[in-house]
């Protein structure tokens, strides 16, 4: 092995920046902000063998570590500025790096989100990307779409489709079997997700609340419901799912749907008023947005904030946990 | 194992935030910077096993892990604002977090540098901080020190002592032996570096270039070199070492000093003229500050920039690699 740590950066991170004052190659990288403007910052680690398999394609690798970091931006509404990128490699091996590199790449220049500095050393694989985006601050609070702001009342809606990504990971675990191309499908939800970031901005000042879905739609929407205080009611025979999920038995859509995980979509609340600005911005923003349920008052009722029903309005029973890194 | 990642996050790592509009518990955290600032960004990955042994004390662990990434802040003059934290871990040990967290936030408070977010996730034990400074920004061009500005005839200076750091680990290698006082002080200098932020600071609009030491005083010096496009002419003999490092053969002392890595320390530039200014802003911040050398012109010689002589003027042959993490 030939490649050095300070080659390795130069050769496939280093680039010139543009909105930053100075990217890679010093002590720190600079920002300077915009007058008016709140920073976000958001941080996420990936894991082999926990948050990705060590057969992925290396592209899309380095798609997704940028993406799920992103997909935090979109759930406050965040306009991306910059990351940074922490990585830890079993050895420098030039094929990964090609690949892994080009896939994050691509994907920062299409969200306007630029590298400006990072570290690298040898060790168990491992990527930690913390990302930097920017809000406009309102004359009183905040610009940013918190989990807190859900109210009786409101509706609850959600981006896209659930449950891909978890049936492609029940495919890859030998439980579920699909044709190619349904696999296919699947398997680019679970490896290509895509952040909804021109939807968390169109939904500045019209959501109440929102989060993104990474660990399931119910243990999401339970982090929601507790920080705004709140209760809800969730129509699960209205949740969106694709044509290969709506291919599979009830039990496994609402498995996959309610409890999957890794779906990057956006959860979010909003007076019922706003429907129709709601479904402008997702129009707007070319993201399928639909009504799954409503925001209740608090139920004085302990953990079980969330009543699940059916079309006939019978109460469904969903017992799958949410995803929790230390006790799965 | 019951504890969960969120119980987990809520007991050792959540607290209320001062500085920062949003803390811990969303999606992102939310810093609202000041007028006039500009935000520095540095980011540090620690491994077991390559930057720090399996058996270290949990709370120095803590205090280290955010001191390097303090050390890449004082490098650049910023004052420290706040932390993001990634950790991967093998098993939510009660005991390792405990003492990890209480060493990391110890050090935070003293530095007004407040933890605003992060992740947990299981997997080989990955520490990796982000942490976010402000600069003050003058009128023209950057407050931060650079590597790029040294010139030739700077002196060149460092802070502190050199060596000990490496001198510990030689002893944990086996390739050295120091009674039990002397090796808890080397080992004091390896588990619990201070980050030079006050000297940092005070150095502000004096030094003209300035990089922390982390991977040996030849290799970071030879950054500052090449970014800066000059030469240098470093003084061996006028090393700053601790008693113990004196005690030790001379060949081990610069074996240390020279390639030890682990130090950070500010090595530094400043026009001669600024000479009683650089002392006094190193009493003030109550940080020995020792004159090494001097910058000169850029040789023209490839990338040999750098002259080493001792006090006798003669040239001193050192060879030792600077740390590279993919070749080392």
């Amino acid at each position: 092995m030939s490649l050095g740590e300070f080659d390795l950066i130069a050769r496939y991170f280093d680039r010139p920046v543009r909105r930053a004052a100075l990217g890679i190659g010093d002590d720190c990288a600079l920002l300077t902000p915009l007058p008016g403007m709140q920073l976000a910052v958001s941080c996420d680690m990936l894991v082999e063998g926990r948050h990705f398999l060590s057969t992925v394609d290396p592209e899309r690798l380095g798609h997704k570590a940028l993406a799920v970091n992103l997909s935090d931006l979109a759930a406050c509404g965040a306009e991306p500025l910059a990351f940074t990128l922490a990585l830890a490699l079993p050895r420098a091996d030039e094929a990964f790096l090609a690949g892994f590199s080009r896939g994050l790449l691509a994907l920062a220049d299409a969200s306007g989100c630029e590298l400006i500095g990072g570290d690298t050393t040898r060790g168990p694989l491992n990527i930690c990307i913390s990302v930097f985006g920017q809000i406009p601050v309102p004359v009183k609070g905040t610009g940013a779409l918190l989990r807190s702001g859900a109210r009786p009342g409101d509706d609850l809606y959600v981006s896209g489709t659930l449950g891909d990504a978890r049936l492609a990971l029940e495919v890859f675990r030998g439980t579920v079997s699909l044709d190619g191309t349904s696999l296919d499908a699947v398997r680019q939800a679970m490896e290509l997700p895509q952040p909804r970031l021109a939807l968390g901005m169109a939904l500045r000042g019209m959501a109440s609340s929102a989060i993104d879905v990474s660990d399931g739609l119910l243990g999401d929407l339970a982090h929601v419901l507790r920080r705004s205080g709140v209760g809800a009611v969730l129509e699960v025979d209205t949740l969106p799912l694709s044509d290969v999920m709506r291919a599979q038995p009830l039990s496994l859509q609402r498995l996959c749907a309610l409890s999957g995980g890794d779906d990057y979509e956006l959860l979010f609340t909003a007076p019922a008023e706003r429907a129709a600005a709601v479904a402008a911005a997702g129009a707007a923003a070319g993201v399928a947005v639909t009504r799954i349920g409503r925001i209740t008052e608090h139920l004085d009722a302990g953990d079980a904030q969330l009543q699940l029903i059916d079309a006939q309005g019978r109460v469904v029973i969903h017992q799958a946990p949410c995803f929790d890194h230390f006790k799965t």
